[in-house]
Order: structure tokens, then C-alpha cells, then sequence
């Protein structure tokens, strides 16, 4: 089993946050929503269940943690959980605050339309906002 | 509080398969995927934060179990989990056997088209099946 590598179009889509326990959190370059994803710094795990049960439960808690934190910052109608990994297979966990109204409500955020940029001093601003909910 | 009482879309969208500690184990009624749906048995449920810790642990602990039995019955490309809740808000989880040319692959499968239901043996057998591995 090789090292922890963050797969290159994770890499490219998001930017990082901060590191908790085991996942490194990281936004999404799309300002249509607070979108967040947490990816386990683990080698190789695509499925929840390729994790240790210690690594499994250690997830879990950041995803209640991040969950919670978004609800509390930004309000939104409804969060928004998935690990999908259909095309982008190292596991990785999309946390999304998702608002009656917003681009692709009250479907999915996934395959709708084209992300939209943030500027570059809100994208700052955001991953500070984020980070402060967090650390 | 009130009793937990299954929401009514989702009970005419899935059928029952069985009850594990937490949650009613249900059977999207969408013969293009097998599609597990996990339904905590706690009334007034939304977000997993709304859970007590001890059944986030159980639904945690449950959604390993289904998602690896329907990983080892019917080897899919991928399994999909998702906790969205944007139509229907009675907390629930998705668990989705996806597979490389189904549907709606490699997109997300809410909102893409419509359930293409069952025949009644089928989805006997896929009830029946999906119990089994589970109890």
C-alpha cells in the first residue's frame, strides 16, 4: 500500500481548508453553494468500508463536526451528505449547504450546470470562514 | 416529540425489507439500481446531528453493514451513499449499487428520470434477497 496522494482532479476542483484527525477538508471552487469535502488521508480507501473501524468512526465524527458547524455559520434549508465516487474514486465525503432556491434545488448539486468561480478575496474569505468553524 | 411515523412519499417510493436496531431497511422501488434506503426509527429527524450520539454510532455502524453487503452480493463498479433530503426531510439514507453504463452513470441517480418499477416476482426476489443478506 502506497502513501496518501490527493487524486489530482480533487486536487484541481477544491482548495485546501485545514487537516482534522484524519481527513483533509477542502472547498469547492464553485460559490453556487458552501460545499466542503472531507478526504480521508488514507492510501487507497474508495468505499466507507475500506476503512478501519477506528478510521471509520474517526470520519463519522468529522462529518458530524463539519455538518454541524456549516448548519450553525450559514442556516442553510438543508445539508446535503454524499460519497459518491463514481467518477473520481479515492473516497471522499461532499458536505453541502443546500438553500430552497439555489442553482439545482432541490436536486442534486452533482452533474448540474458548470461551477461558478469565486472571486479570488470571497474564495479567501470563505476558506477562512470555514477554517474558523473548524479549528 | 412525537412517534417515529414513516414518511408518506417515502413509503410509497420503497418497500420494506426488514428492521435492523436503528432503522427500517427499505427497497427503492426502481428496478435500475439495487437501492437501499436506511430510515432511523426516531421521529422528528432531519440531519444526522439531529441523532443522540449512541444512534448515530448505530446508523454509522448499519450503513457499513448494508453498503458492504450489497457490495459482496452484487459486486457493483461503486456504491453511492447519500443523505440529501431536499423533497422528502425525514432523515434517510441512500445506498446505491452503481455500475459503469447504468442509467444514470455516471451522474448522480436523484433526478435522473423516472423509477422503472419492477415486474412483482422481482421485486419479491430482490426484497427477499436483500433481507437475507442482511439478517
Amino acid at each position: 500500500m502506497g502513501d496518501f496522494v490527493l487524486d489530482k482532479r480533487l486536487d484541481g476542483d477544491t482548495v485546501h481548508v485545514c487537516d482534522l484527525e484524519l481527513s483533509e477538508v477542502r472547498l469547492m471552487k464553485d460559490s453556487r453553494y458552501e460545499w466542503v469535502v472531507l478526504v480521508p488521508m488514507v492510501a487507497d480507501a474508495e468505499e466507507v468500508f475500506d476503512l478501519s473501524n477506528s478510521d471509520y468512526n474517526t470520519l463519522n465524527e468529522e462529518i458530524k463536526k463539519v455538518a454541524s458547524a456549516l448548519k450553525q455559520e450559514f442556516n442553510p434549508t438543508k445539508i446535503n451528505i454524499g460519497a459518491l465516487g463514481n467518477i473520481v474514486r479515492q473516497l471522499h465525503i461532499h458536505i453541502i449547504c443546500r438553500n430552497d432556491g439555489d442553482y439545482a434545488w432541490p436536486g442534486p448539486v452533482w452533474g448540474s450546470g458548470e461551477a461558478v468561480p469565486y472571486s479570488e478575496p470571497s474564495l479567501k474569505e470563505t476558506v477562512e470562514k470555514v477554517k474558523n468553524l473548524l479549528t
